[in-house]
């Protein structure tokens, strides 16, 4: 009577899916064969992430959102929402088992509501590639919002967002100074920006400031600002059209009271239909798999090539990079090519 | 009379080496000969990280740390400061040189410091590669102190933290309720903590908080903290042997009256020191040099791949992913096995 864990998780069982994600974050052959049998159930989910810095309230924002999705208006079908929280906290202090139990209280009861915190040094092959690994999980099992929670303005943010369909980044008044440069940085990849704990002193001068550094950017189209090899995978726009832009709104809210959550939703799902009308959720799509495969064609040809060197080859090489006779540059390319250091 | 860059650079022009910086951020061919020129000068600096989160004043912490290498007491010989400030504001916001400008100013008029922004937007190859480039053409220069500047805890953080021989993890007191976490991912970093700002209300507690989480940590040979292939490459410790530890000492500072700044100078020498003594210096900068190497690595293998199929074979294969048909990771093995799509 033993189960197949991919079907498992296609039926429905939560057990089977818990097990699922863990062997996905310990990064276990039988998690990765497993995803790889899931991977054509996937493509279906609304990709939504919330990044924003520490103190603006986005996991209150995240469960506000969670229960909208779960009791939407005017009688409308709830859809099935996973959170999955990526966070800093360190194996030792139990901060993402603390916050996902402050978390269920909020959300129990609710079989459509799967939470699921990620501890940032638990992810062996990167952050994004194990947050990838879940969401695929999820998007499979029939989650069709994942909201993708981050805390912080890193290259880590950066990269999970360009794993989201829609991208929300949450500011609240009256921060440190610190805050202006970050907004800077991290406001290329918002497409909806939130000034949560708006009855805050200080929430005018915040909306003013977002809506200058909007106005100071030059939208392009957003594939373009990736870094990395794919940039050039994106076509340009043709001279004479003008495709759609889509400016990103500005939202206040109050995730304590729930209030402006309702716009918020209205704001995602405007989002949603953007990308599907312009076919940017495709190119986005595709973007992300084209990235997550010639990650894996990278170390998967360095797993190669390590077993296919002698190991002294190797070791003379870091020695002669250590002594500072050639560099870490000229060390790659000389083994590249296959000259004998000595 | 034309001279070489990197020759000019090791000859003390401040021009040259602005010229070669700025070739370094944008990854060009010169640049990057120039610093394989310039490699066998390196690994004379003290490289040391300060990170923490937006409102800690870490800025003026660092301004006060360079003014204290330049000032030292009891008629020390002065030693040269560079300041590589990791910065993650956009390029059309110009907070980068704005940061610059305002440091300028405190600093201005000392040819013995450096200070460079580095917008993380602008670093092609990644961050930390960028960061670690700019790291050694000021090695190169004869910069004998180099202060390594991030914001946030995120993993870019890390990486960079991963650079440096010496890292400050800086708090300050009465920050937001996630701060919490960030510390406890953060901490693991930690050569020295610092709690500036330490005149606010509220620093009793932050440094209790910092306590308990130095007790509850086991600490370990920091190496194997590391994430990626290197973990093995650190020797077991043999049984029965007792190696000296070192325990991140917590310093409180006032920057902006530059109270505790001496102590917290001092708790830097004690840690290199305690790196010489140890040979973890070695160790430090053998993991630094290797990952350098083994990321250039990947991306050559990649790229030599990459020329060695042809187009419409890799095309196939994205189709089929797009298409869920076959995962990335099938795609990948399917790839590099050279079986076609067909």
């Amino acid at each position: 009577m033993i189960m197949n864990l991919a079907n498992e998780v296609l039926s429905g069982n939560r057990l089977a899916l818990a097990r699922l994600l863990t062997k996905i974050e310990n990064g276990t052959a039988d998690g990765r064969a497993a995803l790889d049998e899931l991977f054509p159930h996937t493509g279906r989910a609304h990709l939504i992430g919330v990044t924003g810095a520490p103190g603006t309230g986005k996991s209150s924002l995240v469960n506000q959102l969670a229960k909208g999705y779960r009791n939407p208006p005017d009688g409308a079908e709830p859809v099935k929402v996973a959170i999955v929280a990526v966070d800093p906290s360190s194996p030792f202090t139990g901060g993402a088992i603390l916050g996902d139990r402050i978390r269920m209280r909020e959300l129990s009861g609710d079989a459509g509501v799967f939470i699921r915190s990620m501890a940032s040094r638990g992810a062996l092959g990167g952050i994004a590639t194990t947050t990838a690994g879940l969401v695929q999980v999820f998007d499979a099992a029939g989650f069709e919002i994942i909201l993708i929670e981050t805390v912080g303005a890193g290259q880590a943010e950066v990269d999970i967002a360009c794993l989201a369909h829609t991208t929300l980044v949450v500011e609240a008044p009256g921060m440190g100074d610190d805050i202006q440069a970050i907004k800077a940085g991290i406001l290329e990849i918002a497409d909806v920006l939130v000034i949560n704990k708006a009855d805050r002193p200080g929430v005018e001068n915040t909306e003013q400031a977002l809506r200058n550094m909007l106005q100071l950017a030059h939208p392009t189209p957003r594939i373009f600002r990736h870094h990395g090899i794919k940039i050039q995978n994106q076509p340009p726009v043709p001279p004479g059209t003008d495709p759609e832009l889509w400016i990103p709104p500005i939202q206040r809210t109050i995730a304590m009271d729930g209030v402006g959550v309702g716009d918020l939703l209205k704001h995602i799902a405007a989002h949603r239909a953007y990308l599907l009308r312009t076919g940017e959720w495709l190119q986005r799509d595709r973007l992300r798999l084209e990235t997550e495969m010639d990650g894996l064609i990278q170390s998967k040809l360095y797993a190669r090539w390590r077993l296919s060197v002698p190991e002294w080859f190797y070791a003379e090489y870091v020695q002669k990079v250590l002594s500072r006779q050639v560099s870490p540059h000229q060390a790659a390319d000389a083994m590249l090519n296959g000259e004998n250091s000595s």
